[in-house]
């Protein structure tokens, strides 16, 4: 009844389910499943898993899809933290090293922020340190591009996104910007802070267990977008963040982090910036579309 | 800011997530991360996982976790349709092999069965074709052992257990046995059914894109018991299933398949079995406890 090559041994325990799939019509699938179980088995051989540690592991996985929600995603903070959601950003974004570095999306983007005017102010619940955000965006060769999308997102002075905190106004720290003729854009804002991701769930309790802090240093997101470009989800980082050699899902990369400084003459007298303004200035280089 | 070693990228994205368990004081789980993130990463970059995929993954994932209840388990049935269950099972329960073969528990276990006097039914929802379990218990070497408890669970003839079915009384087709000084044990049910694990849930569309049947082969669910002895978890198969050799959580052994068969004329006399009854038989040996 049971021909030799499909009953389940220890050493023979990826052929025994890899052999099912024989009917598979999904290539693709099939290429998975060929990569994943090889992998999944050798975990449980290498560690020899106890049945009390295989128990734990589908609690720790049950109870991340039971605390996920629409406002909470609890298997992408797993893949965040286990470097997984770099790791995935980095294969499918590979870059010259003449344009900027792509980094995570994070879980707090909001699609259909307004549209602003150059100059604008984003921040709108009236607190935190007055921000001037400028750069410019050129192709890989410094060529300014004109008409460039930043649609850009932050934390409040206290590290809360709009959609999570109920005193901000609905998108506040939120906006779409377009670059000017010369490549540049600016914008007002707010010193963003450093914030933890959510720790009252599975992750945050097995970031404990591992030593390790729920902590992301200050930074403010932005997508490019610009047609025959790359679109570059990526973020602004400010020097000097306690977290920045440390940041729980490993989104840091050297080149976009800048200081806060603050405003030439000649900025504050174009801009008619506040009194003790800060300047946060990063310039970004997008990649071609390869055709 | 940052020093030289923790940047993530591709090439060293394992070093970059596990140099930050420096601080994990859980030995165990050190060595879990070590060797979990390596093949997490591996099965990424094989893959070239597209961004697509990934979050395909996190909803499957979730949706997993939020189907799963208390009378439902989807991670363990992931778990036992991709071979882990099984393999878990193995590297705990390596055995000489002059004993019995263990196999996976499953989800329908019941703590708390009723202890039943030798040769007691089983089923008592009136429907079923009969059947009489017997079989001896005994050490390695074949010496029989008495008072072994034997814990026993079953479907129905339309393979469906209690727990499933309203129409069955509580602890229908479940209990426990002990053998007699002789080690033999017998009790009455009726031939269980083969059945589909849960299959309206993402497990079950995994097993429809991978052209997999969610069945399983027909079995009579044992937990032996015996002091001295290492515990067995097991089934016994019913010949001639045709799902033998496709178990979706691949769980038969082949000297776990016994026929059904007609009593002897000794056995129909001695226990005054019905026309028609079937007789299942099968004998356990257990592994001594290493000391
Ligand atoms: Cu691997
Ligand atoms: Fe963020
Ligand atoms: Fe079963």
């Amino acid at each position: 009844m049971v021909s030799s090559t499909q009953h389940f041994t220890e050493d023979r325990s990826v052929e025994a389910v890899l052999e099912r799939n024989a009917a598979c019509t999904d290539a693709r699938l099939g290429e998975i499943m060929a990569v994943l179980v090889p992998h999944l088995h050798a975990i449980i051989k290498e560690l020899r898993l106890t049945p009390e540690e295989w128990l734990a592991a589908i609690q720790f996985l049950t109870r991340a899809g039971q605390i996920s929600s629409d406002r909470r995603q609890e298997f992408i903070l797993l893949s965040d933290t286990l470097g997984v959601s770099m790791l995935v950003d980095a294969i499918n974004n590979r870059k010259i090293d003449e344009v900027t570095p792509s980094t995570v999306l994070g879980p707090f983007y909001v699609n259909g922020a307004p549209n602003l005017p150059m100059g604008a102010m984003i921040a709108h619940h009236g607190r935190g340190e007055p921000l001037f955000v400028l750069g410019q965006v050129s192709d890989e060769s410094g060529l300014p591009l004109a008409g460039v999308a930043l649609d850009v997102w932050q934390t409040s002075e206290d590290g809360f996104y709009d959609t999570q905190d109920d005193s901000q106004p609905d998108m506040n720290l939120r906006g779409v910007f377009h670059t000017a003729t010369d490549g540049r854009f600016w914008f007002r804002s707010i010193v963003p802070a450093s914030y933890p991701i959510p720790s009252d769930g599975p992750v945050g309790d097995m970031l404990k267990a591992l030593g390790r802090h729920p902590m992301r240093p200050a930074h403010i997101h932005f997508i490019l977008r610009c047609a025959g470009f790359d679109t570059l989800t990526t973020h602004i980082f400010i020097d000097g963040d306690p977290y920045l050699d440390s940041d729980a899902v490993f989104g840091v990369k050297y080149s976009l982090i800048a200081p806060l400084r603050r405003p030439t003459v000649e900025e504050q007298r174009q801009h008619a910036l506040p009194d003790g303004c800060q300047c946060l200035s990063l310039d970004f280089r997008l990649q071609r579309e390869a055709l």
